[in-house]
């Protein structure tokens, strides 16, 4: 086929396929309808996130402009019928936000009449709300739905699809991060995995060692008060987002030190903090000390209790062994305990506090390195995130453990803007900038084929670290990029077809999320001159 | 010396040193000054710039509680005396902005009493405000002016010292625009190269041939109408910046083609745009055609007209061969005229819009290739904008000519965000990304020791190419990168005693100007966590 015959064909693909992430089944028809007084109705059933979703669709329904920018000259189109309501129904109220929350609809969009929505649960009403809503595009000075009638049958591949978040490099705003579940929620992610301490910061209230926030946090204005974090998991609830807490230990704790300098092994070392850590300041809990396990569970006691949701983070990535290997105290307690070593002390420590949260009911999630790179075993409920590769993919659930995916390589979308060590002029560890194409073609199921440990994975989470980001540019940092993510593990790989999505045929379905995001008030990044938005195709390499 | 007593050494820095750029000559004392309460007046003569410059600068200065983060544990300074007055005059009020106006000025703030501020020109204050305006910092409720008495003479090494800014690619509105003029303008910076047309879109108004921003600007809404230009061209004026429009000819003209197809070649060739141009869509005016060089002249006489800098630009950049010699009127044209060729085309087209041009008074300002890749010869008192490598400056300057450097390596503040054609999972051709300290590390002059030939270099302009960015992510993408420029350009690479400057050095004076940025607006990227702000040298490499 020629280009140009193509560039015919995909700019009239129908608005009712421009939906992002793409359904996993759809059918439609060749009429419009107009959509501009449309209430949304509970019939049955309600529960508050149900009530959450609708005020605020309606909301966003009723101010809906939006025109893709391939459809920029499809002028005024003439409606055959017209909808008053969207109705929508619930088999079951609860509100349990989890790995085994049904998010899936069922949605009707008639010619004319009533549009039904139905789920199992109010978070299959969320995720159908947000498709409803997409289906809506300016007509003049009215709304329309195209292509009707519509029917969707909608639920994701994966039940975690998440964004990992850091919160202690560089601060943001509560708004800020009010404004990223929202963006999550236009692209049905339902994670938010709050890496919300690490070395350079500890932005969260602590009421037990209330020291951790009052000389760990920035300042007062820059700490996430109970009152806050609790507004955050609320309104992450009523989008359908899990809100996951990581508390990373041993490693990345030096802010503790401020608190607990008693409990810490090489704080700060200078200038050679390379040796200590991945990145200044150096710090890691001293494993060697008892107090250092107290601590992790006095936090784990109190986050565990603040935190609602079932999985809890306890970190565990980049330990350093000279950090603890060159500390006079452990030297000290290794000679005086002959058949210990820094090895044995790591797994007592993992031991003890993955003990301690399994107490409280919690599963715990944790990096891959607590695997792979110590000689603890966790049992095998424990969640391991994995970050290197592909391989540790495969290793993780041929050893049994299910898998969330953050693949530097794919997922890091802090990368690509170089060092940032003021004094050396070089690239960042993990350059290159990861494109939203790149983003998109990685397959957390790569090379891996049992359909058994292909069960184990749960699914993938993009990352943010913020050496170079804060609330001032993380709209561009994360849109449309996560969307690229969000689409992969909500509709899979693959149509239902058993075809592989190509880039080049999502990218003008992306350009419409992206500019429905602008709109919505993202600012996220423009992936392409708008004329190439406007002509899908026409940029596309030969 | 340990790097722990360096850091002592750095955070004792003071502030009156954390000025960006840092003037060529400070002396400083060691007493604080009460700045609460400040009113700047004039003396002598005065000037509408001066004051427009004056109003700003008193806005920000009442409204400053700005602290550098290096300074957070500073608290609240004794003061032993008052500032009540700066007082600013100038030599001579003439307001005509070009390569020569005169920006130094001398600043004098006592330990108590009146300040003053003398310039030559009304720019002279301009750029003094700034530096003043530097100085005050919050101090509790009140502001301060910390280790007075300072001395202050200072004035720029380099005339040019600019942004590229492609307005074609992506739309940007008024408003962004002022934006980037302000922090233009917090940065010293003077000429703001608005490439405002090229081939994706023609977004400003033309009054002689209303089509092009009718067919060809994306919206009437993404139109710089007249009034919007001479808006932006006051607004830059205030701040002591010139306007240098480029009208790009013969290649990147696509949109031309949407109101004159008659005069263009290779309009939009598909699937293999790549063969015709560097990007699509492809497109060049037909050099064949006379027509095409009456457009450009009426193109010329238009917009020498709205925009008062005696510079303008022609372009001239990644013309492209094929274009032409598979054009069948080029080829027609060709074979009805023996002894020409597609060179000899070029060079009539070069020497007859440039030559026109010359009729219009100004100086013709051009990308490299005009004169290193056609067999045309600008007159010598053209302007090359260098961006394709060092050798090229070298090679400019060799020749006679006055040159600014773009050099793509180092200036080009879009590159590293990867490949942007939707179906191509690569990097982009001038991956990486250009982190501050690269940019910071590019010296125009390098490998150029006869002082006639330094003396033809004007300059430097940082670039912004639009395929990724447009006003929803542009602060973040220019800031405070192009402060880096900025600085060299400003300050020149080396101090008094001859050292040059390291980014190791500077860091902590450019975390504190991106601060300052933010607290003025610019939504700037940050460099680091806001821990290595806080702790200069602590998160340098080893």
């Amino acid at each position: 086929m020629k280009l140009s015959a193509m560039i015919g064909f995909l700019a009239a693909l129908p608005s009712a396929l421009a939906l992002w992430p793409i359904p996993r089944t759809l059918t439609q028809g060749t009429s419009n309808t107009q959509a501009a007084l449309v209430t949304i109705n509970v019939q049955g059933n309600s529960s508050p996130v149900v009530t959450s979703a609708i005020s605020r669709y309606q909301k966003l329904i009723n101010g809906e402009s939006f025109v893709a920018p391939a459809d920029y000259k499809r002028g005024i189109v003439k409606t055959a019928g017209s909808l008053s309501c969207l109705t929508v129904t619930i088999k079951s109220a609860d509100e349990t936000l989890g790995l085994h929350t049904d998010e899936s609809y069922t949605l009707d969009v008639p010619v004319n009449g009533t549009a039904t929505l139905k789920a199992q649960s109010p978070y299959g009403v969320v995720r159908g709300l947000e498709t409803f809503s997409q289906l809506v595009t300016g007509n003049g000075y009215s709304k329309a739905i195209l292509n009707t009638p519509i029917h969707i049958e909608d639920s994701p591949v994966y039940p975690h699809r998440g964004l990992s978040f850091d919160t202690s490099r560089n601060f943001y705003s509560v708004n800020s991060i009010l404004r990223i579940l929202d963006a999550m929620a236009y692209n049905k992610m339902n994670t938010f995995h709050w890496h919300v301490v690490d070395a350079h910061s500890w932005p969260i209230e602590s009421k037990s060692i209330p020291g951790l926030h009052q000389k760990g946090a920035y300042s007062s204005s820059m700490t996430y008060y109970y009152a806050d974090v609790k507004r955050i998991i609320q309104y992450a609830k009523e989008r359908g987002i899990r809100v996951i807490p990581e508390f990373d230990v041993p490693g990345h704790t030096y802010i503790v030190g401020q608190t607990k300098p008693e409990i810490m092994s090489c704080t700060n070392k200078l200038p050679n903090w390379d040796h200590f850590a991945a990145e200044p300041p150096s710090g890691q809990l001293n494993i060697a000390k008892p107090e250092s396990i107290e601590f992790t569970n006095t936090i784990i006691s109190e986050y565990t209790k603040l935190f609602p949701d079932n999985v809890f983070h306890l970190g565990g990535d980049e330990v350093n062994r000279n950090c603890w290997t060159e500390d006079p105290d452990v030297q000290k307690y290794l000679a005086a305990h002959p058949g210990e070593d820094v090895e044995s002390l790591l797994v007592n420590f993992y031991t003890k506090v993955h003990d301690y949260l399994e107490t409280t009911g919690k599963t715990a999630y944790t990096w891959e390195e607590t695997l792979f790179h110590s000689k603890y075993v966790p049992n095998n409920s424990t969640i391991l995130q994995v970050w290197i590769d592909q391989a540790s993919v495969q290793k993780a659930v041929a050893q049994g453990y299910r898998v969330v995916s953050s693949s530097y390589d794919a997922y890091y979308l802090d990368c690509g803007h170089g060092a940032w060590l003021p004094n050396w002029d070089g690239n960042s560890w993990c350059d290159p900038f990861k494109t939203w194409m790149h983003v998109y073609n990685y397959d957390v199921a790569a090379n891996i084929t049992d359909p058994a440990q292909k069960k184990l994975i749960l699914g993938t989470e993009v990352a943010l670290w913020s050496e170079q980001s804060d609330e001032h540019v993380i709209d561009g940092r994360l849109w449309p990029r996560a969307s690229a993510m969000a689409e992969t593990a909500w509709s899979g790989k693959m149509d239902a077809s058993g075809h592989v999505r190509t880039t080049g045929e999502v990218a003008s379905r992306l350009h419409e999320q992206r500019y429905r995001m602008v709109g919505r008030g993202i600012n996220a990044e423009p992936m392409q001159p708008l004329w190439c938005a406007r002509n899908p195709g026409a940029c596309n390499l030969p």
